[in-house]
């Protein structure tokens, strides 16, 4: 059964190649009001491609702004685990139009690579797992795990709709797990899983003191400066080294154990590359943990944005009303982002002076998203990469948040296998986005292996 | 020679009256290009009324923006001390007319009051000293001391013309003291002398991190963030009782006697007022201080505004490339503002992360004032104000900065006695704005016999 999916997938590239094409030819830009038209044909051509290759269910769902394209085959039974599928059909704009070397609506393939905007991001990546699912139709005409499709219009636009949709159809979209392609690989020759995504808890502070901007020179020296008390607030939170000092921050932290960190090691991480993006002359951070689990594995407190007084050219002599700060934090498992914002707030309470008044808003919460590695779905999804790239793939983690996978573990209970199928110099979101056409076909030959691992493993 | 003076100044005072009333008639609103004619107006009136009194070179010197004008008596002689008497004649805008309850600029009195605008600032005071000379001008014929005018029409617009306008006329200008009425007096039956003001050191300081704001999710963990290091410095210049911890930063600071103390502790201070003015429940500061040495007789830090990374509404996670503060100190005699920058930069330097880049930038800076109090011309100012208003003067500091006095320390070495006269529920800037006509006449008195004095004293 799999080795003719295997057989049929490989046979029928040129096809692939073709109908990968005319996706891409739908200018489904999602921010743009005159492509709302574009949006829906895009959806519609998914449903009905779905649907001819024999999915079930093919359908275009309305949202409050552009649908969701959703469609499954439960014929493996019960007894076999069903995975859902996520990707999205929507794609960013083009401008500057005169940077791209062809049209981004008329896809054109140089060398190794198709040039379109969406190549990549995300329309190449999700429909590798659509022609994986229709080699088995074809060939076999059933699949080895119960599979779903939910491909929404909304993710370049910020999914507003998404997580209603996923509310409202939980038990349509119920799952054992969830794989996304919607990121990318180190490099062509070494895949990539992301077992690992951290959560935040997003604070506002506003530290209020006289009732007014003062004259700093006839009260300057009596009264408790808004801004001061800030500062203090913020340096009691983290150390010299990064180090997060909120009393009980890191009670719940899993710590990374010996064998997670050897495995860390190997995944390819450039320092002269990070410093360069960054801009910066020398890391910095946590004692006793490299750069990469620093950024992807620790907790984090940051200071994202601060104002107060006066903020304008020039020398005005105001003791501030009051002072803000937005400060952030990026949470490992098993920290809760609620629990986080009352230590947070608890806090902030204690060591404001008490002749200011103080006031904290929780303005964003997502929790941190953890696969074991040890589970089946990821040893089917390891095992999956490794066949079809002919080599190990690294196991990581990402420092950000994707709201989605947090939606998909709070609303479905499903972990999420995170299998990049995209290069970093893809151009996403640029003028000549591009997808390395070897990474698509592999990654069709990758997703029969997992279908074929997991229910093997399950 | 002085009682005659007195006496003439008493005798005058329907036509004392009658005269400032034209000057008050007069809408010579600096800020409002439409009423420059009226500025120049009322300058030419000054100039012939001192003229016609006997006062000689009287005459409007033009600026590059409103007029000054100057006139001199100089026949005391070489052996005599010289008096710069300092005012100003251009008034504020007086919108919203309708809370005015007569015509700002058809003087009317009310009970003791005489209310127009300017009546307070400074018409009126500058006014009181005038009619001094005149007393004496037009019953002796000669003045204790020499005595020259210098009144501009651009104080309430922030006086652009006037440090150039001294540079270019030292020699034209030089004195022994100054006399500045425009200010007020705690209450009408207990007058003030200020003899401290004080000086100031603005700073700007800017930390630059990484080259653009990045994604805290991706590099969180492993780049100083500039607010913190921001908030690092902010906290190592005070320490949480207000004590300013830049090394040096005292140094030179002339601590206040004891002696001192008790002559402050004579000053009315309502700790009430002050922190309903404030709005603050309580107020706090320096140990070892009462509020009113805290806030005029100790030199100070605050932070006047601080902003980077992201100010708007929501949640964006960016880990900012930048964040800037303003930092300004109040100093006191003899704290110099071009040393106590220094040392700002200095420390900034020092205790800046070596992860970001520091600029510092000297925005402003001004000396503070301080009139010895045992000098001729304080216990001049001082007895003449006992004689006039039966009460001997609370001698008391204030905590802001007048520009001009620190320009006649610096350019004329001149001390300037500061002999407010107005009252503190004048309505300066404001709708109905008066003058307590008893303060005026004792103005006159006070002026006559404070001439008369330092002549002796000298």
């Amino acid at each position: 059964m799999r080795d003719q999916a295997l057989s049929f997938a490989i046979s029928r590239q040129a096809a692939q190649l073709d109908e990968l094409k005319q996706l891409l030819s739908i200018p489904s830009i999602s921010a743009q009001p005159e492509h709302k038209g574009d949006v829906a044909r895009a959806a519609q051509w998914l449903a009905d491609h779905l649907r001819a290759m024999g999915m079930q269910r093919a359908q275009v769902m309305p949202t409050s702004g552009h649908p969701v394209v959703y469609s499954e085959w439960l014929g493996a039974g019960a007894n076999k685990p069903t995975l859902l599928v996520y990707g999205h059909y929507d794609v960013q704009p083009v401008d500057p139009l005169d940077l791209w070397q062809s049209d981004p609506f008329r896809p054109e393939v140089r060398g190794q690579n198709i040039y379109a905007r969406g190549a990549s991001d995300d329309k190449g990546q999700l429909y590798a797992h659509v022609k994986a699912v229709e080699a088995y139709l074809k060939t076999s005409g059933k699949l080895p795990v119960n599979v779903k499709f939910i491909l929404e219009g909304e993710e370049e636009v910020g999914s507003p709709s998404l997580d209603p949709f996923i509310e409202a159809n939980r038990q349509l979209l119920a799952a054992d797990a969830v794989l996304i392609s919607d990121g990318s690989m180190p490099r062509p020759d070494l895949p990539a899983l992301t077992y690992g995504l951290r959560g935040i808890c997003y604070m506002e502070v506003k530290i209020i003191g006289p009732k007014r901007d003062l004259h700093s020179g006839s009260f300057g020296g009596a009264v408790y400066n808004p801004i001061q008390a800030l500062s203090e607030i913020i340096i009691s939170m983290k150390d010299a080294r990064g180090h997060v000092t909120l009393p009980g921050f890191y009670d719940r932290v899993r710590p990374i154990d010996d064998e997670e960190r050897r495995s860390l090691a190997k995944a390819p991480f450039d320092e002269a590359a990070f410093l360069s993006e960054a801009g910066i002359p020398s890391t910095w951070g946590e004692k006793g943990y490299t750069v990469l689990e620093q950024i992807c594995a620790r907790p984090t407190l940051e200071c994202n944005g601060i104002w107060g007084g006066y903020m304008s050219e020039g020398s005005k002599t105001v003791l501030p009303s009051a002072a803000s700060a937005k400060i952030s934090m990026r949470l490992v498992p098993d920290q809760d982002p609620k629990e986080i914002a009352e230590l947070f707030r608890a806090h902030v309470k204690r060591v404001a002076p008490p002749h200011v008044q103080v006031t904290v808003k929780d303005l964003h919460g997502g929790k941190p998203a953890m696969v074991d590695r040890s589970s089946s779905v990821m040893q089917a999804a390891a095992t999956a990469l490794e066949r079809a790239f002919d080599r190990q793939p690294v196991l990581t983690r990402e420092g950000g948040s994707i709201p989605v996978v947090s939606t998909f573990q709070s609303v479905l209970n499903a972990p999420t296998v995170l299998m990049g199928l995209g290069l970093s110099d893809d151009n996403l979101h640029s003028p000549n986005e591009k997808l390395h056409l070897p990474n698509f076909y592999r990654g069709i030959q990758a997703s029969i292996h997992f279908l074929d691992e997991w229910s093997q493993r399950r």
